[in-house]
């Protein structure tokens, strides 16, 4: 647990949006890291995510997942992640287990979370 | 869109879980206010949540879902709110529609989300 406490406001500067994944490639340069293609609503963002040893990319194209929208633009590996999606995790006694974060039902990119 | 920008460490300093959502109740004084007890692994927390115009209870109870667990506790009409679960919404032709945000597969309450 993280015992320090955020504040509402805190919460509220992050921009979370439901995307939906339109495609997804291998990382060039990097085994570990898929490149995604995520409509925001309206816009198409890329996000390097580190799902590959968890995930095959049919478990990912065209889904709608939670997704933070404002967070600065990272370069992984050479590429740039503009967008960032949520994952679930969990250590087994089988190894880790990853899942995506995503809305009970289908709703329309841009949705937001709040 | 939000347009500011924020840092990953910004983002981090949330503790977001998958949580188990163990009772749903009415808020004794307020309309649209649901009262739920989550359990957040090991720890039950107690979340004041206005879904009441959008979702029964039974939508709602033995679910899991994405829980923040570290923000300020809020008192809404009376009743701690120590925990804040993610929904996402969107405006349609017939109303809003709010969804929760949950693991695409169920993951033990506590398991982080990142």
């Amino acid at each position: 647990m993280i015992e320090d406490k955020v504040s509402f406001d805190d919460f509220k500067k992050l921009d979370i949006r439901i995307g939906k994944v339109v495609s997804v490639d291998n990382h060039p340069n990097a085994d570990k890291l898929y490149i995604l293609k995520i409509d925001i609503g309206g816009d198409i963002k890329q996000c390097v995510a580190g799902l590959k040893q968890y995930l095959r990319p049919e478990q990912i194209l065209n889904k709608s997942l939670a997704v933070i929208v404002n967070l600065q633009p990272a370069v992984l590996r050479g590429v740039e992640s503009q967008v960032m999606l949520l994952a679930a995790s969990t250590e087994s006694t089988t190894g880790r287990d990853v899942v995506l974060v995503v809305p009970e039902k289908e709703l329309p990119p841009g949705s937001r979370v709040s």
